[in-house]
Order: structure tokens, then C-alpha cells, then sequence
């Protein structure tokens, strides 16, 4: 076992991962905060695998899991705190612990994560940057533990890597991500309905707030950033929060010629939450680290405070800055 | 070779149409009108195919190619029509062919297809209603063939795999889609570039168009049917015509609840394309075979005659009809 940079992180090999969950009993598994896909189908597929091997785990999600999980997520045992071994997925930094942080921030024995950005707060780290989901890595995991995938842990490990990667859609997909899927598709998974759910299905209220949106479309620096505002007075008109939310970001990077897409989320009177969206060769977590926050190249966040418009001109700073160090002579700056 | 109803269709098996295909020269192949990425790309990859094993080939379609197929579209030999072998890809009925159609409709002499409705309009059918796109058959066949596949006629392979899957979303992909897509990957397919050329790049013209039609929405039998309108007033001030309107229909079954969605485009005056997305047990193309058009279960087409007003209830009384023959007890009409 290799010693990092962070004092007592311990970077395991996925052998050592596997030898840890079989050596260790009583799992609490936590999720991210505002759970996506992928947490939530990491957590619980590792969840379902732990008990096949006579282990007894919960998942303890710092937010309410969204209805549209339903179809894997199941009530978990009940593991007391004292005699636990904890464990986190798909959690980059504790502070994505939201709530939980306080609790549990300092005490996670085992990270199991596919984020560069990793912050290694944890005693024992398994990270696989190359993983285009967790959710990838707990089926290597459950499948070199030999562990025994039911339809429903299919349905969850499914669901982390279809979320994760847009469908297969981004450029972290591998020929590796392709043949896990094909071995899903053999369990009972209904992966069309699964995908309905996941990317093809809006409330009739998102339909209007998308409409909304669209109207506060702006374009920045020769059109290559967008830049979209979902207002407090939008969120309570058409009765969107939350989760209905995420797909939004999305739209800000879907016009052509965008090389960075850019929404402003507000969270509360004076907080704004910011989703960066780029495509190569600007980076999102680099303009989202000028702004405290953080993510993957192709998609980050951060919390930026102040009103509509310092927040707006922040973050385009940021966008700029990052621009003309990241392609010098290929952007110019409005 | 097994005679199925038309008169002169032989049904070949895989191994009979490779034969075919090395037996023959001088090939024309032809795609369908409107042409998509599964059309296209099974055709150019048909045709990079027939050219490694020292065949001429070229690839004619019945309309102007989309720009954004440019990365794998190249321009052909030169075959003459008199001595040639003409082969369809992607075709399902001969008046698919549009503009084609007199010329070839009766004289190709190979059909390669993945629609169930195919009408054995060709000398020769080779038919896997089960493949999720004509391209899986193609690079099948390429396989069988023993053909070198270059990194051109991986792409090309791609974008019909993932253009006719929604990006591996729909019911139709199997296993078999994903190790298929798990193996264009290890050549220089760029995957995540073709994803965002296809399923992520919109124009601020489109952009526009989307949120004047979403403003046309409405509701039908108890939410269950959804009805969106692209007048010809809004392609000529949007300036959205042609392939610009393929993602139109998508968001017509998006909404949850909705279990058909329809499209209705003004093609000219007095005629509308109706294009029906649904989900299941309802099937769109038995809806639209009401209107004289056809298509798949999930996603089927007709050309409607009349004012906006009469073709709008024409449409709804074949969705009120089909809910009913379908789904009797589940569907209440409205």
C-alpha cells in the first residue's frame, strides 16, 4: 500500500478494496449530497453485493433520494454507528457530504471513487480516474469479490454508468464502459425504461421553467460561452428544485459553436449555485477552482455569493481567465 | 434461400449476402431520402467496406447530405448505371427512396435492413428486425466478410448505431449493440465528438424554434397524448428547416405521463409530415399506418393532407383509435 500526499490516506489497489469489504462487517454507505445516478447506484449496488456475502450495510444518503430511483432503492438494514465501518462513493471531497460532513467528514474508512479531483479524505482511498462511473468500479469490484448481481444490483450499476456518461455519450466512455453495459443488458434490466426515466422524461413544470431559462440566454466572448439564469421567482413559479433542476446545465453547452456553457442557480437571496459545462480544450474544473469549487474537465460546480450580477461577473472573469491561459491565440477575449 | 409472400423477394441468411456482395462489381448504393445517421453511415461503411476488398462502389442519396455527417462522408467511385449492382441500405419500402424511386425502386438488387415493415420491394432481402440498427448488420457483415474496418468506416458504423439508438437508450439495443459499440472504440472513432455532432449541438435558430413550438403544446386524453406544431410561419422566421426538425418530435414524448407524442410540421400549404413518438404497449406504427404512413413501434411517420385544424384531428382520432384497440380498460378517451 503506497502512502500519498493527505497524512493517513492509504491508496488501495482494487484487490486490497475487495480484501477490505470482505474483512470488515456492519457497513454504513454513504452517498453525495444532492445524490445523482451514479452515487445512488454505486451505494446501493454495493449495498445488495455486501449483503449476498452475508454482510450487513445501510445507505445513508445526506438528501431526500429523489422518487425517480425508486426502482432500486429498497429500505437498507440497520447498522449502528458505534461498531460501523464507513464507507463513501463517488464523493470527491467531504464536504460533498453536505449534512453528514460534521458526522462523518473525518471517519470514512474506505472512498471508492472515479473523480481526479479527489480530495483523499478518507483513511483508505480505491480511485480509478479511467472509470467513466463508480458504478463501473463497484461491478469490477462485486465481480473480482465474485459476488453474486441480482437484477436489481444490474438495474443500480446501470443506471451509475448510464447517468455518468449522458448516456455513453462523453468522452470518458471506454470499450471497457460498452462491455459492462453488455454484461448488464444479460440480467433483467430494462435498460429503455431505465433510460426513459433517467434522460427522457420532464414534468410538465420543467417544460415551462426550460422555456424560462432559454429567455435569459446570454452569449459571451464571440458566442464560444452561454450563460443561463434560473432565478429564485422561476424555481417558485413553476414549482422546479432540486433535481428537476440538473438538466439545465446541460442545455447551456448544446448550442453550437459553445465552448463553455455556464448556469447560475439560485440557492438563496445572496447565493448562487454555478454549473460549468466545456468541451475540450477548456476545462471545467479549472474555471470552477478559480471559484472555489471543483469537478471533472468536462462538467463542474461551485457555490459563488453576491447578487445576480457580481455573480454573473465573476464568473465570467473566471471563464475568461481561463480561456486566454488554456488557448492563448485561439480565443479572444469580448 | 426461403421465398417469403412478395413475388421475386428472396430472404438471404448473413453468410448468403456476403457471398453476394463478393460475387458482385460495380455496386450502387443507395439510402433513403430525408437520409439519417444509420442510413448514411451503413451505406459509407458498406462502401469503404466493398472498396478494401478491390470492389467499386458508390453511395447516391436521394437528397443533400447534412454537413454534419462530413467527417465520414467522402466523395465515391464513379459507377455506371448499366453495369452496376444496386444495392439498398436502410431502405424499408421502395417510396423511401423519394426521388430515387423511379429510377431504382424496382431494380435494386439487395436490400440490407433492420425494419420490421420492410415491404421486400428488392430482389434480395437480407432482414434482422432484431439488429438495433441497419450498421450493427453492416459491421456483421463486414466481420463475417473478413473486411478491413478502417478508423472512417468505425466512424461511420458509429453514428448508425448511436443515431438509431438515441445513444444506446432505446429497447432495441441488446448485449450484442454494446460489444458491437465496445469494439469501434478501439479504433480512432472519437466517440464523444460524434455524440456531441449528433445528440448535443443545436443552432440559436433551433433553439428558438423549440420555444415557439413548445408554446403550441397541447394536451390530449388525459395527458396521455401530446401535440406540437411547427407551423411554416416559424420555419421561415427561425430559418429551421429540413433535419434542423428531427429532434422536434423527441420532446413530444418527453413529458411525463405522455404515452404518444405527436409532431405536426407543415410541409406546404395544405400538408403536414406528422411524425408519432410512443411508448409502449401503444405502437406508433400502427398509429400512423391510419394516416398511409409506417414506421417502428416507438417511432413512426405519415404525410397528412388538409388544413392545420382537419389534420390535427385526423391525427388525434387514429392516437383516440389506437389507445383504444390497444389498451382497452388502461386508456379512457377524452
Amino acid at each position: 500500500m503506497k502512502k500519498k500526499d493527505n497524512i493517513g490516506c492509504i491508496r488501495l489497489t482494487l484487490k486490497q478494496c475487495a480484501k477490505f469489504l470482505k474483512r470488515h462487517d456492519n457497513y454504513i454507505i454513504l452517498t453525495h449530497a444532492s445524490p445523482d445516478g451514479d452515487t445512488l447506484g454505486s451505494a446501493y449496488a454495493l449495498y445488495y453485493g455486501l449483503n449476498e456475502i452475508g454482510k450487513s450495510a445501510c445507505v445513508i444518503c445526506p438528501d431526500v433520494i429523489p422518487k425517480k430511483y425508486d426502482y432500486f432503492v429498497r429500505s437498507t438494514d440497520h447498522v449502528k454507528r458505534e461498531s460501523s465501518t464507513v464507507i463513501a462513493v463517488d464523493v470527491a471531497d467531504k464536504r460533498l457530504l453536505g449534512d453528514l460532513k460534521e458526522e462523518f467528514g473525518d471517519i470514512v474508512d474506505l472512498n471508492i471513487d472515479h473523480h481526479v479531483s479527489n480530495t483523499e479524505f478518507a483513511k483508505n482511498l480505491y480511485l480509478d480516474a479511467d472509470a467513466s462511473a463508480t458504478a463501473e468500479i463497484i461491478f469490477e469490484l462485486l465481480t473480482l469479490m465474485k459476488v453474486n448481481i441480482n437484477d436489481i444490483t444490474a438495474k443500480a450499476l446501470y443506471t451509475g454508468i448510464a447517468t455518468d456518461t449522458g448516456s455513453f455519450k462523453y468522452s470518458t466512455v471506454t470499450a471497457k464502459t460498452h462491455i459492462i453495459a453488455a454484461m448488464l443488458h444479460d440480467y433483467n434490466i430494462n435498460a429503455s425504461e431505465i433510460n426513459r426515466l433517467m434522460f427522457d422524461t420532464k414534468s410538465k413544470k420543467l417544460i415551462d421553467l426550460e422555456r424560462q431559462v432559454l429567455e435569459t440566454a446570454e452569449f459571451h466572448f464571440e458566442d464560444k460561452c452561454m450563460l443561463l439564469c434560473v432565478t429564485a421567482e422561476m424555481q417558485q413559479q413553476t414549482g422546479c428544485s432540486g433535481t428537476d433542476l440538473e438538466g439545465i446545465a446541460v442545455i447551456s453547452r448544446s448550442v453550437e459553436g459553445v465552448k463553455a456553457g455556464v448556469t447560475i442557480k439560485q440557492t438563496s437571496d445572496e447565493e448562487f449555485k454555478v454549473s460549468v459545462r466545456t468541451y475540450a480544450p477548456l476545462d471545467a474544473s479549472v474555471i470552477c477552482k478559480k471559484l472555489g469549487g471543483g469537478g471533472h474537465k468536462g462538467a463542474a460546480g461551485a457555490s459563488v455569493k453576491g447578487s445576480l450580477a457580481e455573480v454573473k461577473e465573476t464568473v465570467l472573469s473566471a471563464v475568461k481567465e481561463c480561456m486566454e491561459e488554456q488557448n492563448a491565440g485561439i480565443f479572444t477575449a469580448e
